[in-house]
């Protein structure tokens, strides 16, 4: 059976995502990747808890990771009677959904349809675990599909032979837009920010371009603006982790500031994803604000005098004003207009 | 005999800078401190050179430096006759003002006067290394009276209670503010981005302030914008490596970006120095493109898969119309018009 995964770069595949087999959930472990290629094992569903919220997993890897987490707490659970498994899956459903508070809602999602599907297969004499990994596999092509239409969307903004600018992990549209390129035979160049504190940009955006054989330079977070100036950058564009129906978007730490300097130069910015029906405004976008050591730290490192502070805000909010236009599967909107998307029946893509 | 270094932090004593002692010169490395204290030391100027290329020290440190590897080369020849020394010294006046291209003027004012000096010394039966010694400690003490008074005129800028953001590492001006700051009982907080790839602000200038007690936070590169959004920021400030006299600025990798975000938030930049005379333009500015395997990599461990590239400019140029003005010893200038700072004698501060 052909998987949506199929022709994705390394990071990008299922298996390399977060996996559930006998017992285990196996995680790939992002933070050391890709100097080092290396999975953290999970034996019950709060080490998957954990491992989100230790960023092993981030991006869209936790979608995948809540799910097969979900499996994981079923398998704890396979030798009791059907309401105390209901009663411990609704419970992990719970845990795993609030693991980080910016994406608590697109995590429970998916991990209360799959404590509904559980129950069903409890209630049908189904084994509750097959359910869920049926379901999570199911929903990871209904995404991967629902964003290859974004990817091919966002491909027809690059002009070609054009330089690209990235701001973080944009994850499953990284792939989708690299498909898409390769079939509309366009070829583009990319510049990855490098997103400190946790390198996402330098380490695994630009793995993926590379993998792929695009041309791919890192720059660090603060050689936006002379980029902008002398390196030919066409067009910036991002994920999200939060998208409010106003308009206002919340992605990593640094995007903000990429917008205002893309406006500055007048270099479009397009932000890609599916709308959050479930936010209304920026004030529904709750910044999880993380350890400060990882800003005082590189892997292990100190770079400061112990009496030094940090702040670690994992996200900003980038105003519509500063956004040219909203990628999603529906076409691209306007940002003051993205309340649209919802006028007819929302797909859900997890 | 009082030094106009007293009362400063660590990193600004004369000789935790650069130090020549019976035919060395021993240079702090910057690379490695705060976590770690060790000096690099030269046993001849060559080394001197490849110290500075390296950034074993930078700012302003090279203006000490410089001086102090022309006192190891006159060590180098000093059982040699006359005419040999002054032709080793004017050579070595030439390598260790090239030792990095951005900054070879303000260099080449320090060793072209030392060689002139040694030269005079050797007419008159003088010890050479002396002369050089002392001119370089006396030009050392002109150096941070002057930048006392600009570290006087900044202080009267900020507001009281107020935080202030800093790049990269304004060496002498983070001490004299300092100074200035306690003498007016000024007290202010300070927000220090990182600087990547080298981390000066990480790890020398919230050092500085951390020692005399400021509160200091340290911020990557790319929280600028949330920080001058939700933290308060009253000020943007910055050193340069090249002030030119139309107002462009060349200061460290980032400043050209912060000074946009500050113009959009509506908060003050100011930079701090003295004008270079001999740099009309911004095309008299060279940027020093260096080594991108300093971004890719951070102190040996690489972030990336060997195809992809990076680049590495060691500074950007700031354009008047973001900067809100240029504090020097004679006041503050509207940056268009930093030309008249010339109307009368130029001090010389090295």
């Amino acid at each position: 059976m052909k998987r949506m995964d199929e022709g994705m770069p390394f990071l990008l595949r299922y298996e390399n995502v977060a996996w559930y087999e006998n017992g285990k959930v196996r995680i790939l472990d992002r933070r050391v990747f890709p100097t080092e290629v290396r999975f953290v094992e999970c034996d019950d569903y709060h080490g998957v808890v954990q491992a989100i919220a230790d960023m092993v997993t981030q991006s869209a890897g936790p979608y995948t990771a809540v799910g097969m987490g979900m499996a994981l707490a079923a398998w704890q659970v396979r030798d009791k009677g059907a309401a105390e498994q209901e009663a411990f899956l609704a419970q992990a459903a719970y845990d795993l959904a609030h693991a980080r508070p910016t994406t608590a809602n697109r995590y429970g999602q998916i991990t209360y349809r799959c404590a509904d599907l559980a129950k069903q297969a409890l209630a049908a004499g189904r084994d509750p675990i097959g359910a869920i990994v049926d379901s999570v596999l199911e929903s990871l092509d209904r995404r991967y599909s629902t964003m290859q239409i974004v990817g091919d969307n966002l491909a027809d903004l690059i002009p070609a032979g054009g330089t690209i600018l990235t701001q973080c992990f944009g994850e499953t549209i990284i792939g989708t837009v690299m498909r898409a390129a390769r079939k509309k035979n366009l070829d583009f160049k990319v510049f990855c920010a490098e997103t400190r504190p946790y390198l996402q940009g330098a380490r695994l955006t630009s793995s993926c371009f590379a993998e792929m054989g695009f041309d791919t330079t890192v720059i660090t977070d603060n050689m936006v603006a002379y980029a902008m100036e002398r390196e030919g950058i066409g067009l910036f564009t991002s994920a999200a982790d939060s998208i409010a129906r106003d308009g206002h978007i919340a992605n990593k730490i640094g995007t903000l500031q990429i917008a205002i300097l893309a406006k500055y130069y007048g270099i479009p910015y397009y932000v890609t994803g599916i709308p959050d029906k479930d936010k209304l405004t920026r004030d529904d976008i709750v910044i999880e604000m993380r350890d400060p050591s990882q800003v005082l730290n590189y892997r292990g490192i100190p770079n400061t005098l112990p009496q030094v502070k940090a702040i670690y805000p994992s996200f900003d909010i980038v105003p519509p004003h500063l956004i040219s236009g909203a990628v999603t599967d529906k076409g691209v909107y306007v940002p003051y207009m993205l309340d649209h998307y919802f006028d007819s029946d929302v797909k859900t893509f997890y």
